[in-house]
């Protein structure tokens, strides 16, 4: 934490940062500290290495074979426990977001207040090709930020976007950012600044 | 049907298509059929002629004369029915749009899934234009795709929009169409396989 | 009114149009005399001066001291019961909108049906820089227009946005506007006639 900014890191990078449910249990973890450190004004969220989050840790549900509905279910309860923190908790959450994020990867993304993305970030619902239906509140807050018919076509078509969808991202064009994390950084450390100030 | 995916198609154009009693009869009967065919992985829609619906049949409502009330009350039992199994079956349904739609016609565009819109198409809610109020749902998913205000853009002024107003048909930009129904079955041919495979 | 169209008028440039207990009361007045004259087929709001209201009259709210948690309390009492009315009525209201609006400046433009935008307008929301949350319905209504997270994003971070910015105002985009005031009683005159029509 440095001035009122709490900084959480996706540190998981020789896995893309996938979601598996010792992931989900930090998040969830971590989530409930920051509700309840009265010290944190805000929060930044960023990645390691070069993929933001790839998702489910597919890898992980494979290897759990007939016990992957159970391990599924169990691990959701975590992911959304920690998503429904940040959304109830009143203190901003921004995002940095380079390379990568793709279904849950996408729907941590879609619950975030504010996302400062850096050029080489796309994005991609995926579940639908994993014959999986949306979780970790993508389809909600998506047709929010974007529209409903957006958020259908998103998640029909898993379609890869970045640039040429300027409507995820349309936040982020005011900031002349360096890189996505130094923008969130950035951005987070005025919001602390300023919620200090009220 | 071809490979799951059932082709509708609207076959009035004498009427421009135009939405009379038998027509939201056979709507509502075509929506039921789909609901419970197992065979059915997604819906395309389509319409023959240069215009993909006009809207009421103003026409035969006028010739109702003291009986409009009447019938327009049964008509909409049948068009609302219809409409509202599209959007409660969890099938995609997907028009490929050409040539003008308005009012009933674009309150039904609105309920689409997606939809694939070629060169010659265009939209306006004419509903005040007739003193009446919208009906179709247009009001409700309007806004979701598009935004409050710039439903009560179209609905207030009655605009015709077409190319000038990429936000109804952000989604299409995506789709090199040769010809909307070409695009409107490719896409949903995928969309069909992709649910074959999940 | 003219034609069917009430024109309501901010009339205290000297004050930037600053609401104050006084004007709240007034607001509310006044759109409780449109919701019960049959005569008025639809609004026009505009303002006196180069700013079309600068929000909260905080000179007024420091002067109260002690007494400004009592004295805002009260006046937004009247001021959300102005901005109810206008929502409930089954009158378009339209705007025009010269200058700046901020906070509950920007929160009524949010509260409109359509807006016509001069090329000098500008809006920013004002309320974290101050200490408040915003009130006067624009985490509603800006949401609905413009998507949660852009809203999320001018609410966190009281960016200034005018032109930059089409997306609070892409309705405007369809009239080619001498000025805001004429194009906004241009556009009620004939959705005034349009009503009367019906």
């Amino acid at each position: 934490m440095r001035a009122g900014v709490a900084h959480v890191r996706l540190a998981r990078p020789q896995a893309a940062n996938a979601i598996n449910p010792a992931c989900a249990r930090d998040l969830r973890a971590v989530m409930l500290a920051i509700e309840f450190d009265d010290q944190v004004k805000a929060v930044c969220v960023t990645a390691e290495g070069p993929v933001f989050c790839a998702g489910g840790d597919l890898r992980e549900f494979d290897a759990a074979g007939d016990g992957f509905p159970r391990l599924a279910s169990d691990m959701l309860v975590d992911y959304h426990g920690a998503i429904y923190k940040m959304n109830r908790t009143p203190k901003p959450f921004v995002a940095g977001v380079r390379g990568a994020a793709g279904g849950a990867g996408l729907s941590m993304v879609s619950a975030f207040d504010l996302v400062v993305r850096g050029e080489s970030s796309k994005f991609t619902m995926a579940y639908a090709r994993a014959g999986v239906a949306p979780d970790g509140t993508s389809s909600y807050f998506l047709a929010r930020h974007i529209g409903l018919r957006r958020m259908l076509d998103l998640t029909l078509t898993n379609r890869v976007t970045g640039h040429e969808l300027d409507t995820i991202d349309q936040v982020l064009k005011c900031y002349a950012a360096v890189t996505a994390d130094q923008a969130a950084a950035a951005l987070n450390i005025r919001l602390a600044y300023e919620g200090q100030s009220a």
